[in-house]
């Protein structure tokens, strides 16, 4: 069964965060975008990239994962449906045009997140293809000499050109300091010579467009070591000539794709600059100064930030589709009788406790994943619409603090609610004829790449937890604080608000614990407990928008009443944010006493004790 | 990279287990094993089967995963080179003979156990060939007339005819009680006429033996109906020939395998059973008396309780061979500097803490399953050879206890482990040339096999708590805290000691809470909490068996001293004690915490706010 069939996604839930609970009026009202898109336009932008999703991109998802991205002779060929639907998706304004700051029909970050969301989920592997030519189009943007933009842009935001960032090499994944790639002046202003190699290059080649705009980073001759010194370039696969059009090849060459475990479609490829001497590339921005510091890292960091929220949003995408998949199964599957009535009739499983309590886990993370990811972005338009400093910097700063939690959170318990997706059919789970076991062995990338997890959970300690000397930190704890000791007693959430009020204090004594850790030379101790760290910040987080929709629901219910047919809508607002706050954020507790109790057996075993297998 | 060049196993542990921890004196002086095994023929016959799975069975590992089980016109084409690696591991007494009470030859369970673990790991999808025929011999062996077993345990013992466990049908799973597949008596005594399908049969279909037997339930006309009027009986594919060998076809047919995710080269098949009217079957046992109640879900769980520990123990063996690949890569991947040292030279990732923290994650979980695991077979040594009814008594019962935590903790567990040694990998995780990709796909059928691990949870919520009006798992919670507060202040320990304290007295109090939930008729939070009480369950056991074990470690290295070459072996016993006590005991009182808070969202939540997708 192909997700063709199965392509089971509402827009209910973004229509709820974008219309009901974020206030989008500021950004809409903005000079940006009060000429081109209102509140009224949500609906029908969100149905039609839903359509699209539907009848455009899940149908080829079955080829993505059967026939997979295939390597031949220097070429990749992907499935023959895949370019179909590249372009209708670029064409059709769901794409990289989306980025041009420029263009009045690009959507704000929001609405635009949402319809990915959908796309996402409709064909995990066709998807990279135009979100990283997303995310280098509007680095070419932000950080291109004219010239550059002159060259690449067009072509990019109509996805008549592909993107693809390129930074991990064979002996450097996440330690991307160490890059071998090494750039060298020509007698061309603003262009230099590449040579070297990288791999995991998502999309690094492949047949769907005429030509691949590499965002490339290498170190130009005699710059900084490490990552200060490097910069970041614009290298295409072929050279575009005088008219803008493909030119001759540019020695960008592709030695192999990796064989994955899932995400077939996508193509992963090593990619070797240079091989015959004759690759070129365009700087962005300006050389490295006198002191040899390079812009590159910076530069990648605009578009690696953007990857990292979307890959959060990818895995939410996914667990949603594995979600909606496993609750239809599972009302339809009749399977033993109800513990409370064993001489009674067979029931489908929905009815079995152990089986809502798998739903209601997903239901739950997949409700305050996506209420945490939208609100960012929301709040990178308000950032990039908003005309008053101060909420701009705001929330700048909550972007920051947010961006690890996304990426790493949402995809470590994404593939949870998958998997427990699976639990719920049983047998035809593991079965590749039901939808659930691609999009298992599809979401399991999302932990690792655009930065491994632990990479995340140390940005988040290391850096989030420090920036402006904690301010920023504090001040985002103490919103959530705030919120939650204004709500204590809310009718119907009291015990809800009791629990997340024990859980701040909780989570700011782990704050205080660990920084005091790291404050007094026992920085092993951060890196020690940075991933469970991370995971309670995610589970504070969403506890708190988790009951603020459910605040807001219960005013909806109230207003709509009881026969309304969006009722249960709410109602099952309010259930995931007592199932959360309640069975979830309690873990947060146990997270303290780990980092107080400061065990560091994992530190001193002798590296001789985990290698005697 | 093939798990043929990736066979990282060690014998080091078993030999700990059974040498060293454990005291098979007792069993290996009985009138069954005194003249056949002494404690000295542990290591060669270890050593043996390690090698066998090196040398013959990991070498076909690939060709499983890559070729698949392959059906075609009612037959099903395994990989050519299963076929001698299935009677390699049977002709040299690795095989089902060792279920032969009989044979003076077979090993006791504990070492089988063992054995058969190397041999898991080497070949998940190859194991269950001859796993499925041991169970199934033993069956025949413990409830066959003279007849059957006349007819067929030579050539099930010496594996030339293989077995298979038939229960699932298209519409039951978990639900046995609702069979559809009917047995109808005929002329020849004991030999009934069966009708019926089944699904998800491992094995059920196959080119390596010559006949396939089948064990199938079936209903006889006229039974009771539910699991109570069920029967058993010996299907062959091919009914034997008055020579023993194989006679006609017995209208036993294969109309399909599943396209699973994983153990591709495990054929899981779909049986008809009389599709031209002449199937035949015999009896297992009597068959049902005046009211109607068979003996077959009485004989069946028999096996199916041992295919239980097989599954958790198969888990165990995949974690195993994932982490010592995980931990091998660590030591050799270099990438990044030292937290501590962020100036100094790049290091090794298994330096880095959160790796660490990974791998230590596993190994704990890994001892503590394994440890667990051969205890609980060494347990069936004793009941099946010991005289002293008490002891056989309370062996069973441990057994008992022990069957769903170790089939359903360490399946969990086991598959977490799996996607932390994925992690430890980064990108080449994700790709099939590296042997973690298919460990992961393989293993995750292991929580949905042999009753899904929600229907564990029930077992032990259910029936394991009660038994005996609860006297045996009260006895059972005793023992560990009488070990534990014997050991309070155990020297270098005394922390250790002293959090499995406060962790005995949570479980004590979710096993008074949980249960006064089912005593004041609210069974539905029964159902709601087991598979939480499950894993705190298992998380008492293995923290108690950890901690037994460090304890022993500690002596040994007074004994040796710290220059010894086995000095590390036991700081890594240690310090999986530490760790595991110290990260993941405490999250016990989680449980507690949320079993007594009592939430019942995900049971109010109505149906239609769980499909709103």
């Amino acid at each position: 069964m192909s997700l063709a069939t199965n392509y089971i996604y509402s827009s209910r839930d973004h229509k709820f965060i974008l219309k009901e609970w974020l206030d989008l009026g500021p950004v809409l009202g903005s000079d940006r975008y009060k000429n081109s898109y209102g509140i009224d336009d949500i609906d029908p932008v969100l149905d039609n990239a839903l359509k699209v999703a539907r009848e455009v991109l899940a149908p080829c998802n079955d080829d993505g994962d059967a026939l997979h991205a295939r390597y031949e002779n220097g070429r990749v060929k992907t499935p023959d449906s895949y370019k179909k639907a590249y372009f209708f998706v670029q064409e059709n304004g769901l794409g990289s045009s989306n980025k041009d700051h420029h263009d009045e029909s690009a959507l704000p970050c929001s609405i635009f997140a949402s319809c990915s969301e959908y796309l996402a989920a409709a064909n995990p592997g066709l998807g990279p293809y135009f979100m990283a030519t997303t995310g280098a189009a509007g680095l070419v943007q932000k950080y291109g000499s004219e010239k550059v933009k002159q060259v690449f842009l067009a072509k990019m935001f109509s996805g008549q050109w592909a993107g693809t960032m390129d930074l991990t090499e064979p002996g450097g994944g996440s330690d991307v300091g160490d890059i071998l790639t090494r750039a060298y002046p020509t007698d061309a202003p603003g262009v230099y010579r590449i040579v070297g190699t990288k791999c995991f290059i998502t999309g690094g080649e492949q047949d769907i467009t005429e030509n691949i705009v590499h965002l490339t980073l290498a170190r130009i001759e005699g710059a900084a070591p490490g990552t200060r010194g490097i910069s970041l370039f614009v290298v295409p696969k072929y050279w575009p000539d005088e008219k803008g059009g493909v030119g001759s090849f540019n020695d960008v060459s592709c030695a192999g794709i990796e064989h994955k475990m899932g995400l077939r479609g996508s193509s992963t490829a090593v990619v070797s600059y240079g091989e015959e001497g004759h690759c070129r590339g365009y700087l962005l921005g300006d050389p490295p100064g006198e002191d040899g510091t390079g812009q590159g890292m910076a530069q990648m960091f605009d578009m690696m930030n953007e990857e990292r929220m979307v890959t959060g949003h990818a895995a939410t995408a996914l667990a949603t589709i594995a979600y909606n998949n496993a609750a239809q199964y599972a009302s339809q599957r009749i399977q033993g009788r109800k513990l409370t009535n064993p001489k009674g009739g067979r029931v489908p499983i929905i009815k079995h406790e152990d089986v809502r309590r798998m739903l209601m886990f997903q239901k739950a993370h997949i409700d305050a994943f996506r209420a945490l990811i939208i609100f960012t972005y929301h709040l990178l338009d308000l950032a990039e619409t908003s005309t008053d400093p101060e909420v701009v910097k705001r929330a700048r700063a909550t972007i920051e603090v947010h961006t690890p939690i996304i990426k790493a959170y949402c995809s470590d318990l994404g593939f949870l609610c998958i998997s427990e997706a699976m639990q719920v059919y049983g047998g035809y789970g593991y079965s590749e004829e039901y939808p659930v076991a691609q999009i298992l062995r599809d979401s399991r990338i999302y932990a690792i790449w655009e930065g491994t997890n632990f990479i995340q959970a140390l940005d988040l300690v290391g850096r989030k937890w420090t920036m402006g000397k904690g301010q920023v930190f504090t001040a985002w704890l103490k919103e959530i604080a705030v919120f939650v000791g204004k709500n204590q007693g809310a009718p119907g959430l009291e015990r809800e608000f009791a629990v997340m009020q024990e859980a701040c204090q909780h989570y700011q004594d782990i704050y205080r614990t660990v920084g005091g850790y790291a404050m007094t030379g026992k920085l092993e101790l951060a890196g020690l407990y940075a991933t469970r760290i991370l995971h309670a910040t995610g589970k504070l987080i969403c506890g708190k928008i988790l009951l603020d929709q459910a605040l807001l629901a219960k005013r909806k219910m109230e207003e709509i009443g009881s026969e309304h047919h969006d009722y249960p809508f709410y109602q099952g607002k309010v259930a995931s944010a007592r199932f959360y706050v309640r069975n979830i954020v309690p873990e947060i507790e146990t997270t303290l006493k780990v980092v107080k109790d400061a065990d560091t057996s994992a530190i001193e075993v002798p590296e001789e004790a985990l290698l005697l297998g």
